[in-house]
């Protein structure tokens, strides 16, 4: 087992990871920015290592300056966290080279996973659905439409060089087609001097639903369920639920097989995610790999009543998984809390907490690395706490949520508790009736 | 179901039923003496009702003024919490009176188990087991000789008009009962000019091991598994935890089917508690039944993942219970944070607290109606806080329990966290070896 372990992150999840340390009896180390002197897991941790002034290239993204801070301070594990390093290929094989074992995936499986169309081709071969298209451009019109008649309707037109919408068509039968590739070539071409074009699968009210699967050093994995992450703005998750209100048996069991699946053809070590786009008629699509903790990671070791942070660490210590999957019994939600201003456009708003009061009780978990008279600072992701609540059923949670929402006193910088607060009263949330383009049409009242 | 609750109550309870009320979509009245117009039950409610001055006699005991303040605000409910008038058969019966239903029991049920003699009477008549003993005053050595035979060695006998351990004696056989008989009465006469003697069986390393029950209006009741608070000082609990690491599967059968059979006897509704003495061989007695919720009753919930309160609640509104009793699958600890010097005879420490951090993540629940800047009357119970861990083995929730204690932040003020930090690392305690005794041999370091 791990004698003392760094962790080259910030905020919340540093402290997440810390707390676990302790509870296991392994000592940790801190590493900092300038900016972060004053954060919680500078204060919680063991020792405490400044690694730079607050750029994240200059600290947290300094791989030299963290190998150090691990050899000056005699750990011989690095938690990476979410973000930073924590998929970073070449990080995890100088871990390696120093002899530091890396909690997370091996330089191997963050190379076959970070790269889209190298993951892609993975996922095919170990026989796991994605989303269906064409391989390169198209050449022809006639190979189109045989192509996204084997495919199925509806299909997306995309133009190679696209953005912003310009040279995109969403085609629903057969007979539209000839006239939306001509139409979205033509645009493509004014647009940006280039027609080429390529086909996917159009998804249709779609939804991020992903599976948690924890895989060991003997080849063997399990899943611990779904998480539906379709609140997002911006491909940014705002709110988390488990299990999803979009969710079958039949389907989660046919997820979390294929899950599995993709995480045994890897040999995949340690805990990590396989996102999917599952569409109206539930068919699933594999979206990526995560091979690392999730920001959203709670809401499952709420319902499974276990540590996953607990779990990374025995895996990498060598420690064979139960392999047991997960059916949810309990409804667990998470919101992020981020210091952003919900009604101007989530700008950020960094700044001093002047005041400080989570909320408590039956269900309730607060995962923060801030306090009273905490100066945000305006270098990092916004996020400043994760409330997360757990009750019997969804209308229970959301009835939880609501009231903890309510009880958190955050003063002196805007944050997000509004919002959540009025999409905790949003008829097509609260009816479990939202995908990824829900935040597209809605309206924070005053 | 109810409209609005009015919580004749204050601190943390006031709020924990408030959290419940709030969940359910039912309003909620507090009540409050002029000591604690700070509280946070006051400001979380939707109306709050000022019912006095601090003296308890003033205002929390306060029938008529308390019945005032449910009729004025319209309150179709009134929950007592723990203390004050929740076990008062007088204020049960008001409230029927005045056609506001009691959370609670019935005056008849509080009469029958508020009187000890009653409830004995009672439980014998139910079948439970309670310490065996004379009935009334031994007449004559012979009678004594043949009750001690018959209840089994070891017995303590007791002048009737005792106390400060004199004319009492502890007798292991039966060889020695007859010296004990003599020298004790001699003591007695000597001591109190009264050498009447009444014996009871002696309960060897007892332990005090309760269970929850649930029952509702339909005469059907369920137990929800153990608390062991063995940990007290002077009678009063500083730390309870189920499972009891005493227990076994045969045991909690046993006492659960006790329990039952004691809260079905007497048709009991809601929530209530039986207490038993076990004796290091697990024989267990009825010691008495608390009819309400109790400070404790956090760890039950944890294990089983669902709202006392909100139980309370549904079955004084008439809904049956689900009736399945429970196996524990989880560990739960909670330490009663108190406002007392534990280096000084955990003497009562009110005053401001001026810094408050409360720990969070994973399995960590914390009730408590204090803040930073929150003055502590030194009018009530000394308890501020009730720091609540979680997790699968019970040598995880003892480390879980340490992080917990060494994160928690209350300044101004001393409290009982040192007193709780150093119990986790006692090695009886680790070792789940203590009985209602253990605090009498308890060291606290400096």
């Amino acid at each position: 087992m791990f004698k003392k372990i760094l962790i080259a992150n910030r905020g919340e999840i540093a402290l997440r990871v810390i707390r676990t340390c302790k509870e296991m009896g392994i000592k940790t180390v801190a590493v900092y920015s300038k900016a972060d002197a004053e954060s919680l897991h500078v204060r919680f941790a063991d020792e405490a290592v400044c690694i730079g002034p607050a750029p994240s290239s200059e600290s947290y993204l300094k791989m030299d300056r963290i190998i150090a801070a691990a050899e000056i301070t005699n750990a011989d594990g690095i938690h990476p966290g979410y973000g930073f390093l924590s998929e970073n290929a070449k990080f995890s094989k100088l871990c390696e080279e120093h002899d530091i074992k890396f909690i997370g995936a091996t330089s191997e499986m963050i190379e076959k996973m970070g790269d889209k169309a190298t993951a892609k081709a993975t996922m095919i071969a170990a026989g796991v659905p994605c989303i269906p298209g064409s391989e390169g451009i198209l050449d022809t019109y006639e190979e189109t439409e045989e192509l996204a008649v084997e495919m199925g309707f509806p299909v997306m037109l995309k133009a190679t060089a696209g953005g912003g919408g310009k040279g995109m068509r969403a085609v629903w039968k057969k007979e539209d087609l000839r006239d939306a590739w001509d139409s979205a070539r033509m645009e493509a071409k004014a647009s940006f001097g280039n027609d080429g074009m390529y086909m996917e699968k159009l998804i249709e009210e779609p939804r991020h639903i992903e599976i948690q699967v924890v895989g060991d050093a003997f080849g063997k994995a399990c899943h611990l369920s779904e998480r539906d992450c379709s609140v997002q703005r911006r491909h940014q998750k705002l709110t988390e639920e488990t299990p999803s209100p979009f969710m079958t048996d039949e389907l989660r069991e046919k997820m979390g097989e294929a899950a599995v699946k993709a995480a045994e053809f890897i040999k995949y070590e340690g805990a990590g995610t396989v996102e999917f786009l599952v569409d109206k008629h539930r068919n699933f699509y594999f979206m990526e790999m995560n091979t690392r903790i999730q920001v959203e990671h709670p809401i499952t070791e709420e319902v499974v009543d276990y540590d996953l942070i607990r779990e990374q660490i025995l895996v990498a210590a060598g420690v064979p998984i139960s392999g047991k999957n997960y059916t949810p019994q309990l409804h667990s939600i998470e919101c992020r809390i981020n210091a952003e201003d919900p009604h101007n456009g989530f700008r950020p708003a960094p700044g001093k907490i002047t005041s400080y009061h989570a909320p408590g009780g039956h269900g309730v978990r607060i995962d923060t690395h801030v306090y009273s008279g905490y100066m945000i600072p305006p270098n990092y992701d916004s996020m400043i706490s994760k409330l997360i609540v757990t009750a019997q059923t969804r209308e229970e949670a959301i009835n939880k949520m609501k009231r903890a929402l309510d009880e958190y006193v955050i003063e002196g910088v805007k944050t997000t508790i509004p919002f959540h607060r009025q999409l905790m009263d949003h008829p097509d949330y609260v009816a479990g009736n939202y995908t990824t383009k829900f935040m597209e049409d809605f309206d924070m009242k005053s």
